[in-house]
């Protein structure tokens, strides 16, 4: 719901586990699988799905999906029946193009001659059309149009199959690679194996837990012996949930085998000469949960950042400092610091709020925003508010909050806006406007603290954001991280929403 | 309910429209195929689905696929959004091998280089596992276990899609047919034309009904020019339903297009030399809605014949001829006619029973079916009692009902069934317990009357249900059935599962 | 559905049992109130309700209620939660007077001073309005619109209560009898006992039955001692389904008190001098279940009756005779052995009929019933059919189906109807159109065979249906009934929705 | 689910509506009603129930229940069938004494001689067992066990109710009022007019609202000839969703009349001599919504005033001051103003959380609150943190917080509650875990730091509370009240539950 008025939506969550030692296993995987997308649940609220395997050499291959969020998707008796995995992987998923419906939820699962591969995807495929038409080519019908059932299809199709012996999956992985840059944080299964693979611009975040005892979880030397399972997830909030220490990211065009017998490096496919990485920034923006750690730093830090750096960018003559509750108080905090103004909270949030079924053209339909915020009237009367937030999209939301807190008493409101405006579709997994939505291509962003009813209004620049995200990364000093002898690790970011400058060329 | 209880089901009924003349048509396709659908649901009540297509150039497919009965899985929403078919296939679905999810769930789509196809089959391939393989060979990964699916892509995959020219469908199916011999009555549609395909051996039932005006419906002489669409289905009993009128069967072997210019015989696939047909004589005996016509003849007929065929094979020295309502109830009227014996109810089904969560082991379960039949214990009180019932697959029906007979009055309890033991697996479609709990293949049937709780139990010979069932087929005298100059129809039956001569070598 | 298109139902139907012996007792009480509820869906539809007490001196009741079927209204946690009864009373609703809400479903339970009362009802007082302003004049406030809170307050109302010593309830249902003469057939529950009580002119049915072993069910002495408990029911269809033997009717006016004790007469409240009694005979053309009791005789066998002699009264030259499934068969068979003709079925029933989304105005509306009956046409072609059915009430269902007959081939059908026109509205608990609706009451009925379509229309006269109920009742040759000491068993039967004579005078 | 996990829980939310001026209105009374509800939604989330009443002479009710949240509750059907309302009453509930079922649920209406009554309850009859003897020694059944149908029971009993004219209603509520002194707040709905009603002890709060045009909802002088409607709410933070204005709180005792006409007051029923109001210190502690108004003052100020008390009373030797978000936050930015020491976010919750059907006794049940609260590490790591919570109940939810903490890194976690342990069972109205599960009871609570796992714990005094909460009553001078002339404005306020000093001496 929220995601979708804020206008701009993550399209998915992966995370995958794999118990370590002997099969079958004490731990139980479904349930770790569930928690960690209950994490993973503010990156897509749509559908949830989850696959298993026995892991045996005859695997029993279990799978449960559902519409809705992961507690009405899984009720205890999807529970039950996928109990009896070793390993398995887990996705969540935003309404992407419109198609809310069961068949396409992911994990992907197909019966290929070598046996089942389920896929879960996070991202967006730029090729996909020019994929679709390869795999179609070669007399491959497509059931669905998930870029999930391609990358199965693809995985399975080339090179040819031979009947006798195995195929050699990873080199069917670095093939797929080869043939698609980006974006794409995946898992694959097989039987008795997960493979990790992030794209060779690691547009897609990643990352690898490590389950330990519950007792040895915060002490400082778990052994490789005490290791209970390995986990892998979009983010590693979800780490906590389940008894996680964090290991390390998977890093851009790395493909990390997860299996019982513990975690390898297989390979790291290479991006074309001089390209840099492009880790998605809007992770970092917006997207992303605060306690999450990203190239070495935690989000809510860095949010805390670009507050500072906005404060520093656009200073304002105010009283107090606030938030558009809850996303945007890092960064207003940050604001509140670097400028020495008061941080008060001037808004409260009902988060009981959802759809109501009110019918338009009414007056209760005038009043807009009103249900979802209630003004804490005393703690800014009289007085001159900055209102920190962290993206306007279509600038629907801010407006009818400006005129809540002025008519409520604030005599004047300036809008600062902790990242730059969004000009751009995204073809890598975020769902955006239409450039004609997006507020900062309508003609009334010439005048947007007008059209909004602001006294003044404020965005990062992109450096300003650029440098806020970067000078906080280090892959060698912190100790949570270990790349062993992978050297690379030159570092940048996706910025195309706000520049229009994509880390690929786009074919359509 | 009531077929799991009888032990034997059906697995699936298809069904078919294409509206005649311009598009879009005045013809309600979607709700054509819904009540289509309805008027099926004997033949499937696990789940149902509807694909339609608006028949455009680059057409626009609309799916949609439900649990339950048809009432059920099509909410008014959901033929809402299908309403803009001009042509559409559907299915419905008795539960298979196990799997009753969604995903499972006909007609399946695929989209192909050369646009969407859909499929739905009634059938099972005998030589699945092989195909499964030979698909999966060519790379290609399979994401259900359903025939639909593997039919699809065998369509889809060879020979080689070419890019430029659109591929010879039609060509694709006949080489389809080589691949595979039966069993499968098979609808697929492409953006604006349905494919009605019949194996060689005809083992599961496939006709066709012309839409006329509703006003022209009985009228002997309703010409082309009024058609106003063309239906395709398992039974003609779907075709009263929705104002069609019978037009003929598909033959063995036959791909019949269906356009909006009309229906064309494009091939007959031959059987190999010698070969009969093998139409599946169980349609008769039990599947079939009774006011269905197979071969020329009304099933309800054919059921007469079985038990006056019965009467004379097994006849009773007895007071009162009776039935097992409802489905038995042609064959006791036969049999009471042949015996010159009275034609008494003596039970009264409540259609309210379903599954009530009883507990086991406890006073109630041992009424067992007393809570779906009452004794009408007045016409029968002190009477020799011949029931008719028309297949005993598992035992465990029939005995509580005799019970139920002699403690309420009946004399002597005579059961004599309209068709031979069930001694075989099918391995073409049909749904039949395995040949241990088939009551035919226990040690109990030495005694069966005893070990029932009957005074005697006589079964219908094979040579007898055959010659009941054949004695009345005419292709050519029936009015309602013109097949062209389609000149072979000898007749043969499959009787697989009484006999174990299966039409074709099974591999596995 | 079904009764709703043919225009008329009955409300209600009504059941309890008492667990015979120690308690806890082994009887699945609440078990066995589900099943005689299931045995009585044909009563009613909308909705069903448990309560159940476990009879201890500050006794636990335990109630659920839900809507729809029994078998969805009662998932198995309902009846987990209901397995420590050691009596109780159920009730299954047909939709009255428009509100078909969960708050309108009986049982009805309140809390008095003197601890829960439940009362389950079928029938409806003739003076509910006027009981209502009485109770509502002593200051209380109702808050359903039914007759079960109104007689449950009136329970409680009056005499006032006293708070030292119990109450006397049978002195209250006496007085309750004087306050209402009809009609209820009424269950009323205190803590440990079950009061049956049936109105003075036993409108409504009511009848005994005893649970033993099964083992002895069917034995001829089942001795009191073997008695595992009591159950009282609307029908004594539902004793076979729990393994109940009949024991007899609750005569009108009788207060019968049921407890783990045994069962005890109380009282006889008279009707009165000189009014007989007026049990509803529609309960035998339409509403009971044919395999049901009522005065000794079998509801079945008065229904073939009833055939008999309207082909007395109203015989047709025709080759054969036909029913409309399944209601009228009986009528239709007794009619084919009276007048000489062969009884042949015509039409075949979809059962899996339901309410489809069809929209109005649509080809598909015209068909009408046709999706509901399938034409067995080579049973009739060039035949002149006697179609019988049971009741005519608004002529809108038996239209379609003589359509259907006639454009199928058949020569001629000639409509009887086992039952007189229906006139009258009944206050008295049955639902039945207003009398404009009503077939016998408009202008076209004067030419009513044109109007439906038949070639000739022909109904039972009342003083036929009446001789063909009355003639078969037996008091006391019938060995299920014992009356012990009770004399006067005057018969009568209320005709008033076929003459417009209602048994006590209408007050409004 | 949060609120039971903290162990204490508001039973209540009331609200109602009546549109001014001519009828029917053009003030959407449904809708209105419906974002009431919405934005009380914290008071109660089990289920939710509307009455409307038209207000015509012969008025029609329309009542909706339903179990869950709001917008769970009230589906578009609901809404729609609601909507010729012109004035309504709504309510919304938590779970109390266990019984969890839709007859529950309020308002409760029922119909009298002089027309429906519909009441809507916030609060808990501490003498409820006493009065519902009293109306069942009338010989009144009681249906449910709500006080709510106790007292629309009382209202309709005495004095005796006469047929001829209509009753004087606001007599009859006096006098209930006399029968039971708290808690309390009440909304009575007849025909055209709702009494709000609050105990004389002003135990639970209310408040009355003016729809204004929305135009002129935040003008200075919104005259009574704007007034579109009125609103009567538990909490006045529902009027912003609406778009009405603050008018004034309901006083202790007060019977307000709300009528097309306009807000009345009626009457003042007083409390004995000498004994002071009683409105529940926890609504500012805990229930209400910060940005409510009781008394004058904002809730969110009392918090953060009640969070410098604490700073005051139990000052702390650390780096920064924390809250568990979010309830917590304003106390514990008052702290940190206090102490001078900086506020830092600690912990980030993950909304998503709800019941996930985990087993007992397995790895992650031992992880407890981690699912629920992700730690931002970097922020604490290395410091001395104080945590400032809002209340401890059980001790069970701050525990694993403190432990989450301290292994992330935290030198020191001292816990600041800033209200006092609750000891004592609250008999009006709250729902609070037995005394022996109150941590402040048990043995353990002389070292609760050891048994929490915390460096410190200490709790504000109730003096220090009762200090924080009326420092800031203001009667007069706040423009938004107006007592018109309502002198007696003494404050007082109940501490049951932590001083065990009850308003009202209670019998049992």
């Amino acid at each position: 719901m929220e995601f979708e008025e804020s206008g701009i939506g993550e399209e998915c969550g992966v995370f995958g586990c794999v118990a370590a030692g002997e099969w079958p296993t004490q731990l139980e995987v479904a349930q770790v699988l569930t928690l960690g997308l209950v994490a993973l649940q503010h990156r897509g609220q749509e559908s949830a799905g989850i696959v298993t395997s026995d892991g045996a050499s005859s695997p029993t291959y279990t799978a449960h999906k559902g519409m809705g969020l992961v507690n009405t998707a899984f009720p205890p008796e999807a529970l039950l029946k996928l109990r009896y995995g070793n390993l398995g992987i887990c996705h969540t998923r935003y309404s992407t193009t419109g198609i809310s419906e069961l068949q396409n939820c992911q994990p992907f699962v197909v019966d290929t001659l070598h046996g089942k591969i389920a896929v879960a995807h996070n991202g967006e495929l730029v090729n996909a059309q020019a994929l679709r038409k390869k795999v179609m080519r070669h007399g491959v019908g497509l059931s669905t149009c998930s870029d999930s059932e391609l990358i199965i299809q693809l995985l399975a199709l080339t090179p040819p199959m031979e009947e006798l012996d195995a195929p050699d999956w990873v080199a069917r992985i670095k093939n797929l690679m080869t043939e698609t840059p980006t974006s794409y944080s995946l898992l694959v299964m097989f039987k008795d194996v997960i493979y990790a693979v992030r794209d060779p611009y690691g547009n897609r975040p990643l990352c690898i837990g490590q389950l330990v005892p519950i007792s040895k979880l915060h002490s400082p030397g778990a052994e490789e012996e005490d290791t209970e399972g390995w986990v892998v997830s979009s983010e590693s909030c979800s780490f906590q949930s389940i008894g996680a220490k964090y290991y390390r990211e998977v890093l851009p065009g790395e493909i990390v085998q997860i299996s019982k017998h513990g975690i390898k490096s297989l390979s790291v496919v290479p991006r074309p000469e001089g390209d840099l990485p492009a880790f998605c920034i809007f992770e970092y923006v917006y997207f992303a949960r605060p306690d999450s750690i990203f190239e070495g730093q935690m989000v809510y830090t860095v949010r805390q950042r670009c507050g500072r750096q906005l404060a520093i960018e656009a200073p304002t003559d105010a009283d107090l400092v606030s938030t558009v509750p809850e996303s945007a108080t890092p960064a207003a905090l940050g604001y509140a610091q670097q400028a020495g103004l008061p941080y008060i909270e001037v808004l409260c949030k009902n988060r009981y709020v959802g759809r109501t079924f009110i019918q338009p053209n009414t007056r209760l339909r005038q009043l807009g925003v009103a249900k979802k915020f209630g003004a804490l009237t005393d703690n800014f009367t009289g007085k001159r508010v900055v209102l920190v937030d962290d993206s306007i999209v279509r600038g629907n939301t801010i407006s009818p909050i400006i005129k809540l807190l002025k008519e409520a008493g604030a005599t004047e409101v300036h809008i600062r806006v902790a990242s730059p405006p969004i000009r751009f579709p995204c073809y890598m997994g975020i769902n955006i406007p239409t450039k004609e939505e997006l507020i900062a291509n309508k003609p009334e962003f010439q005048n947007i603290a007008g059209y909004i009813g602001a006294d003044s209004v404020q965005y990062l620049t992109v450096e300003g954001l650029v440098s806020a995200v970067q000078e906080g990364i280090s892959f060698h000093q912190n100790k949570m991280i270990d790349f062993g002898n992978k050297s690379d690790r030159r570092v940048g970011h996706c910025t195309a929403c706000l520049t229009g400058k994509y880390p690929v060329e786009l074919e359509w």
